[in-house]
């Protein structure tokens, strides 16, 4: 049996944990797949007293994980400590430099230095390996990177968000506002301590931006992502949407066009009876287009200790096997495909407003979608008591600019009563 | 810029011609992820004058595949053939002994002689890869084989037989029965020439006892599978399914248990709600389940010339980039796991009979399923106009031992009108 592979665990949080536990209950299964033994030299966290429910005895302790990533008898330095900067930048800078592997679950530290920790990676002969760092257990980088890698890929959408997904699907099933769903999710611990990483799409947005430099050959570009967030999602969106058959999710979407690649994470319409409008709470899916393979549709639990453990001990024992390739799929100093400074790929939309209830305000909204660019495909109005008028729109295929002169022309009518609504109808 | 990786292709049909169009449209592409070039050397097929909807004029030409498994100029010998014996065997086991690596989409090929292959492959230090044999396009190998390589995988189930998928939608969409839906399927030109392939569940067999042998670490064991087509699969009972909530779907099953690996490819019932039950006509889905991961679902086109290329080309480009490891995910030497006799993993069953309607009947039935260990979740009689009364039973959990016991005692009580049904309700 050749030698084992040495890996150093820096966090020993959840991921953290759930990775040491794998080695621990494995050792015999993955030596027999990865045709050596993986073994665990050395972890790293703050605080050595905590308790962590696996036995660390074992193993060496550094409290710097910088420490960690040099040491002698690491091969792999695995990065489950999370952050864009501070320690875990410095500490996977320090394993490159040191000549170790990287495998690491952290899709900020990526989004935003994936470039030049995969130049300088590729440069000194190592591999970052991150397919954790996307969507959870679901093997996603290793199909995009390697099972499709004869297609030229023409669309990646994904729910890689759960706790989004599960506080829309929870408002529909229960008829609960936003606000109070929002409040339970917190309450269940499913939120980031900044709870904007999550509802706000950046989460997700960040790990749209590894997938579309994968799939595209673009640098990873987080700051070119359109984001928009959940928060301004409502129940009575929710219900109209599934009186049209609609389902609302925050959907990343990422496709090349001819100005270039387009990234957008988003609230979308997309139809209910799709894999994507079928998705329960909690659950991540991505959908992979290829020009020759058509649609892959690949589901699975985003997050937990097991999954995402699961997902780096793939990538460590792709390592121990012997699986080297560029972090992005492709040598990083040749990432040159264009980015679109601004999402132009048209959709058909739906707005709902509300409007007072007096002659000529419909006439009047139907006056600016035209002077818009914009055409009616179905409408409704709803019945209402008081002096207002709930109105829906689905436009025909219009461009997001399009749908911003309609805003700004619906402000200026006199007519509306709060802010109209709009959202993509993603075709899928 | 390294060498090519040199590729010779035997078999021009519907897949071959496929492979020949990514690697000619796609040669940068390819080359950027790879690393290499990957160029087509050599092809082989016996009628050289047939019109073939590519321009093979840059390739040298062998009429016998094994001439071309053994060309200096050729690293890879990618084997779409297809056929468990004669040329595709000889030059397969011809490729191996010269020293080239194999992609195959031949399920049949490695159902029967997967582990004499992989055994002669490992010794030479050759690769066999075998993605588009299973599932066309979705990488469901890879996906197993190394992503998933942290887990103790508990349970593999798969729809992997499109044309079985669209005879069982077709029925339950259009109301006809299997007769009528399985000519239009022949008509279409779904079905193999041998449709018994298709229906009689053997082509999706094959692909369960792959996933098997990778899942479990047994040898591949295609004869262990418990065959059931979908032959007898009546329209009344997809409509009683579906009255309860669940789809017959001509499911494999793979798991194992105390006795070993049990494999069963049959049609059961799933609920119609689940992505398994959701899952429309000509469409593939495999479901993966390991200690850590918990459920992946992984679906997308399982035949056609872009997918099933796509998935061959996978393989290449793993080749090109030198990735290396057993074909079954570990030394086949090493694969020893036990199989199961016979499966005897418990499940709610369904049981549709007719009876005549006579006093007693009912209690006679009752009686041979309470003898036979059996006990009753859910019972219904329909509303019957002649002297025969349609019946319907779930089951609660039982094996399907007591299952056939329970039929042999039904034939005995000289109250069953024709022969009764007997459905494996899968949990999914």
């Amino acid at each position: 049996m050749p030698d084992p592979l040495r890996l150093g665990i820096a966090g020993l949080g959840t991921v953290g944990i759930g990775v040491v536990k794998i080695v621990q209950a494995h050792a015999d299964l993955i030596a027999a797949r990865a045709g050596r033994p993986v073994v665990i030299s050395a972890v790293s966290a703050r605080d050595r007293t905590k308790n962590r429910d696996a036995d660390l005895s074992g193993y060496a302790w550094e409290v710097d994980p910088v420490a960690l990533a040099r040491r002698a008898d690491v091969d792999v330095f695995v990065e489950v400590m999370g952050g864009s900067e501070g320690a875990a930048r410095a500490a996977t800078e320090a394993a490159i430099a040191a000549g170790k592997d990287v495998v690491t679950a952290n899709k900020a530290l990526l989004a935003h230095h994936g470039q030049a920790l995969a130049e300088s990676a590729e440069a000194a002969g190592r591999v970052i390996r991150f397919e954790a760092a996307v969507a959870g257990g679901i093997p996603v980088i290793k199909t995009l990177t390697e099972g499709l890698a004869g297609n030229r890929i023409t669309r990646v959408m994904g729910v890689m968000n759960g706790t989004c997904n599960y506080i829309l699907t929870r408002m529909e099933s229960a008829g609960l506002p936003y606000e109070t769903v929002f409040e339970e999710a917190r309450q269940l611990g499913y939120l980031e301590a900044d709870p904007t990483l999550d509802v706000g799409g950046i989460d997700a947005g960040h790990k749209l931006s590894l997938l579309a430099s994968i799939a595209f050959g673009t640098r990873v570009s987080f700051d070119a992502v359109e984001l928009e967030g959940i928060e301004r999602v409502s129940i009575d969106d929710i219900r109209l949407a599934a009186d049209m058959g609609l389902k609302i999710k925050l959907l990343g979407v990422a496709q090349m066009t001819g100005r270039g690649l387009e990234q957008r994470m988003s609230p979308c319409l997309v139809p209910a009876d799709s894999p994507l409008g079928q998705l329960p709470g909690g659950t991540n899916m991505v959908v992979l287009e290829g020009d020759s393979v058509g649609q892959i549709v690949l589901r699975g639990a985003g997050a937990g200790q097991g999954p995402t453990a699961s997902a780096v001990m793939g990538d460590v024992i792709d390592l121990a096997r012997g699986v080297r390739m560029p972090t992005f799929g492709r040598p990083a100093t040749t990432l040159d495909a264009a980015i679109a400074a601004k999402a132009t790929a048209p959709a058909e939309h739906y707005l709902r407003m509300t409007l007072q209830d007096k002659p000529g305000a419909l006439a009047k909204i139907a006056t600016v979608l035209g002077e818009s660019g914009i055409s009616i495909n179905r409408m409704r109005q709803y019945g209402h008591a008081d002096a207002t008028a709930p109105v829906l729109i689905v436009t025909h295929k219009t461009t997001r600019d399009s749908i911003d002169r309609a805003l700004a022309g619906f402000a200026a009518t006199g007519v509306m009563v709060g802010e109209p609504v709009a959202l993509r109808i993603e075709p899928v």
